[in-house]
């Protein structure tokens, strides 16, 4: 009974969620956004609602989704709990500004439950093409304090998973900047697969309500997090160079999605569906052979500084 | 010895069919093809020749190398032989034409040894943007004759298996009009994993010699199978909405390869030359949430004539 009440509690709350979300970014935003409501066959449905072509964001998606129904057993073998029914519920976002020297930001909070099992995961995580202290500095600071609130030794774990999640292994870069990723939070004291074996279990991430306090409050910073970024971003000057560097680092992005992403790869072997789970690729993208910045650019040093996997908190 | 000379002669044979299909390209394309010579780390290395922003060609990768060395357990239990020791020596091309009425193509020719066994396997398949019967049967019919030098059921049931292979499942489309695909050719008369369970075992599939003179022919077949199309599309009259069309449809090109494509997963997965890889992808790319062409449209007459799956080289 406990667990139902939890089921539709954090089902009512990722829906408002997604409203806050998009009402916040309508302020930022002038161009509406598109909703279309779906039905999942299999069981479930979602709101997506996606902007293409606005003033401030070239693509924006902010999804909202609960499915449940069966999984495949390679996708059940992966999965802590039992059985091969599962519920999937959250909000999954992806912005991405039209101005290169805003940052592309994604977010999921959600709530997993397979057989007997049930769980909070997400994170939030900010890909600049022109990395700079200051931006990185206050999406960190911002989701550490929320993190802090809880526990203190959350933050520090929470990025350092996120470095870890957000990796291309076959470029060695990492994605951006990072932010924060966990998974498994409220599932119970046992251990759980895909935990990082040095990760210590505290009382906030096994007990289900802390959990869902935990996702509920640093879902709520997501926007604070974010959008002071973009708002003293978007009216910097920019042109043709700066346009080209945006569109090769974009390809990072999508190669990162198309192959290593594990929502991307569950939404597609749940039969998710596919222009919502995609709606995170960027609306333009550019592979150029063999690119590398020009020695000494601004944009080698914005590849140096994300690669150096810095504590960003500081400065 | 045998092996250790028929590894020799394919690596020859492959190495002058790169300067060859350069040479031939060279003849429609005024713009010069880069070379970079790379060894890999792990063993071997390779010649990769790549242009952009060329006249004819947006982008082009002709690229040939030959790689030995140790599999991950998890690469080796998915390939026929023993052990973890591999070669893999072969030419991979794709070329991306600037005008959207000319069609992209892709071909593969190669020859792999894990441990005791070695094999040949490749093909080439067609992704127009605006599908017209008279270029894709002249592709399948040039390979349908050079097919049927060998066996006259060869190209059906590898026409069929280009079919398989190239289909996107989350989209429910195939990745173009197809051509022809084949895989353990020569590796002997035992079955193979992988290979269909409907598909016969011809005297021209098992034998080594056979398969060389196959793969051979084939490779050799694909200039006049494609470049005859590229000559009479490339000057032909298009705008933004064709190339809006060329930029939506070559997303679904990344997605086929980031998400299913074997030859880029194994070469991610075996420390390969990821720039080399990558090549595959096209030069510009649009992902528009929810494009769907308008009805009655040349777009949607375009894709529904993809979906048809038929045969192409009546007509």
């Amino acid at each position: 009974m406990a667990r139902v009440i939890m089921t539709e509690r954090a089902a009512e709350w990722f829906e408002r969620l997604q409203d806050t979300i998009v009402a916040e970014l309508g302020r930022l935003e002038p161009a509406p956004f598109r909703e279309d409501v779906w039905a999942r066959p299999g069981g479930g449905g979602g709101r997506s609602r996606v902007l293409g072509g606005g003033d401030v964001f070239e693509k924006a998606g902010v999804n909202y989704s609960n499915v449940h129904g069966e999984l495949r057993p390679e996708m059940a073998a992966s999965l802590p709990g039992d059985g091969a029914q599962f519920r999937a519920c959250g909000v999954s976002l992806v912005l991405h500004p039209r101005n290169p020297r805003a940052p592309t930001v994604h977010a999921n909070f959600r709530r997993l439950e397979r057989g007997s099992a049930a769980w909070f995961g997400g994170g939030t995580d900010l890909t600049p093409y022109y990395v700079n202290q200051e931006d990185a500095g206050h999406f960190h600071r911002t989701l550490r304090a929320a993190c802090d609130r809880h526990d203190g030794g959350l933050y520090p774990r929470f990025k350092a998973w996120c470095d870890d999640y957000f990796h291309l292994p076959h470029r060695n870069e990492p994605r951006g900047v990072g932010g924060i990723f966990f998974d498994y939070l409220g599932a119970g004291a046992e251990r759980v697969a895909g935990r990082p074996a040095a990760t210590a279990v505290t009382a906030a991430e096994t007990d289900p309500e802390r959990a869902f306090a935990f996702v509920q409050d640093v879902a709520a910073a997501f926007t604070a997090a974010y959008l002071p970024i973009v708002e003293r971003r978007k009216d910097d000057p920019w042109g043709e160079r700066e346009r080209n560097w945006q569109l090769i680092r974009r390809g990072r992005y999508v190669e990162f999605n198309l192959l290593y992403d594990r929502g991307t790869v569950f939404g597609l072997r749940t039969d998710g569906r596919v222009e919502s789970i995609l709606m995170s690729l960027p609306p333009e993208v550019r592979w150029e052979y063999g690119h590398l910045p020009a020695p000494g650019s601004e944009e080698a040093a914005s590849l140096a500084a994300l690669c150096a996997r810095k504590d960003w908190t500081g400065g």
